[in-house]
């Protein structure tokens, strides 16, 4: 009689096998309008069995790929430092083993920690954000590290010009301005992805996606903490992964689901698609 | 002082009177993911008083037209055999009187049950059938008898070239490959609906219209147990069902609401409303 | 230590600074289908502060308006007339400051008071109603007043050519007869809009404006009594509410909101962004 | 095929064999915190088949009783004056015929209109009333006719010492003050409802029963616009129906559902429940 | 890196190693009101860890006991003999390593095919109940395999005087017959259960304890299909099973819990307590 | 035309003239379960108008006392040391002014934000706590600042035998043990409290009392986050409310609502309706 082992759907290679390794940071702490995040990774991975695992957009099937599905980390509410430090560590020992990380959040803070270790490994890593929001504030509440403050923090590390910001539709007036001075900041949509693109192939640099799903319209992601109408629609989001999937993508986070805000479970089912086909689209 | 009758919105003809009659098929058994297609016929007949007889989209009303609604069927949960039996034999009842079945499911299997009875009224009916699912498989956990298994028996019946599938977005890998063999299968959407419609009025054969409305996008009917992103929205089902109205329709089911799973009630209101639209574009 | 003012975001001038004055009408008793918009204005004033100031659209920040928010009014439930009257005084006591009024229902009715109030101070006031419902019934269930005959009493008050409908899905057959003698009509969408724009410009007349949230589609506004499917978008409706904010609007309302009935929040998180995007472009 | 009659539970005598005949009155208008009772009587219908029709409490069956489902009536919101009226004319009919009426509300207030067809009939009748609220104010919001005057509107009617009150646990001062000098108010639950009974079966007169069913703890009944703690759990509730049974009870009603406060069903289960008992103690 | 093992509350030791093998039935085709009963074993599972482990009823600690929890079985949907007939196998494989089998429902008709392994192994086997229902019907639905019938299975195999129901409250009037004269039913609550342990000790056979989780009232369990008031509250029922925790239970299930229709969670909560006291108590 | 200030029902003094000074804390950030209690003032405030201002249980109004209500803090998420600091400069605040401390919280923890301006004040407090968890870890999850640490945070300050516990039903064994070294308390329900009540009197200490709302059980109260069966039901809380209202209460903290675990609103209302008997049992 064998443990019960959950993993998503399909992700049940052994880690040395594995190419990709999934894993959950369910974290919210700083969230500071409605919390819930923390839910997303256990939601997402129980609700992938209603999902298949060929997908007809790349006509790939994940029963094709080998990836190891870790499971959740256990992260320390109250304490975000030790809960970064935990992200960092977790992603430093995969990359160290040779394989690519994809979290799933919890709040968009996590991404600090697992960039982190990302920016040991690879000094000239770009960043590909989609998001609703800019998160680029310097402090959120007297707080430095905050889901508002979490796309500042990677600036903080990498620099300018290596963060490309798609989807944005809400923030501070300064933090636009920040945007216009600092990084590469496309309002509302993904226009100019495809020369983003370009740009990035040819550099020749490896690349860090980190996606909020509530860059989707709340009309298809009604799941998340903070609302905000006006987003793109799911064959847009997938034309979008499937255009940068063409770059090295050497790291990834899906984050922003509050599962119990959408009771259909439209949005833990439409994440773990997008997840699916991340993994088919970069593996 | 009068019993308490409760029909759809102004389908009060009588039996006698009427060209269509409606009637609910409250069954769910087989599904694996999340049951609660059984309250789907109720919940639209309660709801649909939040509907006006009037439409705007054809300028017809329903208060024209002679529809009876039989109610739901009493069906024996954990009897699949029996339940289909039901179902036949309520069909039947209905095509000896001359008259259009239009069942309200319950999960798809149910269609199984309405179109045997077609079938041997009808030899040649063809199939259309609107879907996010291909249905296709020869068995779903063991079992012949599936909402997953539902089209591959109607097949068995009728055999290749016979059913047309639009909107298909999910499915094992097989299930497209059959498909591809066996079926007409247009992947997410209604392109090559018209030239379907011009070969099947050509053919002058009678038609079969089942409606998954999981065939919509979950933006707009999140109320099913295996909401799958990347559907068509109200418009284009409206548009599609116009079309196919100028064909000899038969027999109508449409399935697949599960009401809990949308408190907004958006979901129930706008499977009445494609009712609605069913009922004055074939009558 | 203050006392605690609670008011939507960044709405905080006195009232004798203010150039517009929000309040609440917080009525439902003529909804006869289900009830709810009474909790739409607290709902409202709560979530806003999950929204920025700042437009991305309109690169306007509501920190540079001068808004006073008054708060909700109490009405009485179970007397009509007299919830009417006390939102017509209201109103007539922003208007005798020479501000703009701007209320936020509640149900469609609620328009007939603070449409009283403006009728009076401008006699040759026009209409702009953007709903799913024409609202053009005589009577409903027997009563003159009531959320779907709110539209006619406005008629009743200033007569022909003065009302124009944009958006409108659902209503009787007698009710689409009564608009194309009285009033514009324009199913579906803001086709014409541009032209009716240029038209009232040209008039000099000014200009009230009541918005019925559910002229949206259900899929980007589930949060209201009755969701009629085939609605417009969140662009498409910032869009048409910009074209409309080149006219003098002289009052404004914002209704049918039924927050409860969204649990996600995005149907209340639309409204107040909504109604930033209004205080913006009237501004 | 027969036509979809809709009843409570074995419900299914015709009229004209019926001892009491049911009949729901979906009207909350007045209700100033939380709306909802409207859906009451459908909902208790719909999810009576979840309910045996044999009692092991009384050992008695509804399949042995002859009562007669009339259905809901259709009453007008927002004109507070004829909903009563319409309550009124139907309960006066269903008395014409000699049998006794039993309503599902709504909010109490419809307990006036079905009360005014009693008094015409019964003179001397005696009220017996099951509550958290007194419900003994003059005017609610300047309204006479409301859920908070309802059983002051019946003192007006009947006068002094007719009137019985039980499990009252809110209130304004002044109303208890006015049932001290008034009616008989035992608060908190049933204590001396023994003597009341012994009382009124001397007295020989006709008794009126109105169950609010917010006299039960909020623990058993969430389902309610006004949950007030401390109130009577199932089994007491019940042992004081199968007392008052022992009176002539010539009409009943059972108010203050609101089934969508209680997604768990319990409330609505409940309240069949003790219809149930009711139909059984009394026939 | 570990793979993700998911388990009850500290019921880590291995197979080998274990006394009690916890294991979920997800099932819940023949439910015939509300299904949901199949999301059981994974709520209890995720919500245990809101547990502790120690109890201070018995002041003892689930760490110091070695349970193995074997994950959920994945049963057909539709196919109720492959369903029980794997329950069966797995109860068998459980039995033959000479540990006791603990099984979470899923709809109460899970017990026989864990009770056909116990029969065999255990042929002089007796069976305490607690449940709000008989389930002594013979046939349901037209169904002979179905949660309203399963005692009256269980008493096909193993005949008179050898069931002890408690805290039956709803049957049809054939059902409390039915136990007059083959089983032990007692009505409501938990009299007599001291007697009835002191006999089964006295008769020193081995016992199998089946928890219809519905015998608790409403009040402190709403998570379950068919809430039926007027049952116990949770420290009765933890009084009752630290009574017969003395008796040689040989198997053990849990059922009826329905998380779903409890959105606060308190009754996934109390499953998990109960199964928590249940072990502690009987290893 | 006056600006918008809500405060809980009746509480409308000004701060001058006030004896007690109420407050919301709505912080939740070490909450390792389930979040939510940030939300816990609002909603009682907003719901507090549903409950009326008099008190049959001690006959006394609100009206004839002076509360002032200044609203929520702004916490700030992600830094705990902030967040207890600006707590603790409010509590200190209202006592240098000479008045009673009334915070609603919130997670547990911002007990100790209060309790260490009062343990300025008064260095001779003792400590009385209704509560289903010891809350008496020495850290959690790494984290000294915790919901699950704030008991003996508090212990760390006033030392040994000050401190009594009662209704305690859950934690772990360690704990248990050091309340028996440390603490009084009392397992399950409020025995004991008369001689603890009287013991307090003689000893002539200020006392602060903290309600931990979760004591109730979860069938009273569904909506917190660790919903815990066996607790206390709405009259023996009250009961022993009152008892200790007998001794100088000096600061009081009501917490660990989760409004949006019950959408009844009932826990709401019972936590509005305690807080309601408090203010009039205190002043």
């Amino acid at each position: 009689m064998k443990p019960n082992i959950e993993t998503f759907l399909a992700c049940d290679a052994s880690f040395e096998d594995a190419t990709t390794v999934l894993f959950g940071a369910p974290f919210d702490s700083t969230t500071s309008f409605r919390p819930g995040t923390r839910f997303a990774s256990r939601a997402i991975r129980a609700d992938s069995f209603g999902l298949e695992t060929y997908s007809p957009y790349q006509d790939k099937d994940l029963e094709d790929l080998a990836i190891f599905d870790a499971g959740d980390l256990e992260l320390s509410f109250g304490r975000v430092d030790l809960a970064l430090k935990d992200i960092k560590q977790q992603t430093a020992t995969i990359l160290a083993a040779k394989k690519r990380p994809f979290m799933i959040g919890g709040e968009h803070l996590v991404t600090l920690g697992a960039f982190e270790a990302i920016f040991e490994q690879y000094p000239d890593i770009h960043v590909i954000q989609f998001d609703a929001h800019t998160d680029l504030r310097d402090t959120y509440l007297d707080a430095k590290l905050s889901h508002a403050t979490v796309i500042r923090r990677v600036h903080d590390l990498i620099g300018d010009d290596k963060i490309y910001q798609f989807g944005i539709r809400s923030g501070e007036r300064a933090e636009f301005k920040f945007a216009k001075e600092h990084t590469y900041l496309q309002k509302f949509d993904f226009t100019g992805l495809t020369e983003v693109v370009a740009t990035l192939k040819e550099k020749k640099v490896p690349v860090y996606f980190t996606l909020d799903l509530d860059v989707l319209d709340p009309a298809a992601f009604p799941g998340t903490g903070t609302p905000e109408a006006g987003g793109v629609m799911f064959p847009e989001l997938l034309q979008a992964i499937l255009e940068i999937s063409a770059l090295p993508i050497v790291g990834i986070d899906v984050n922003e689901l509050s599962p119990q805000y959408d009771l259909s479970g439209a949005s833990t089912a439409l994440a773990g698609k997008i997840i699916r086909e991340i993994l088919l689209a970069t593996n």
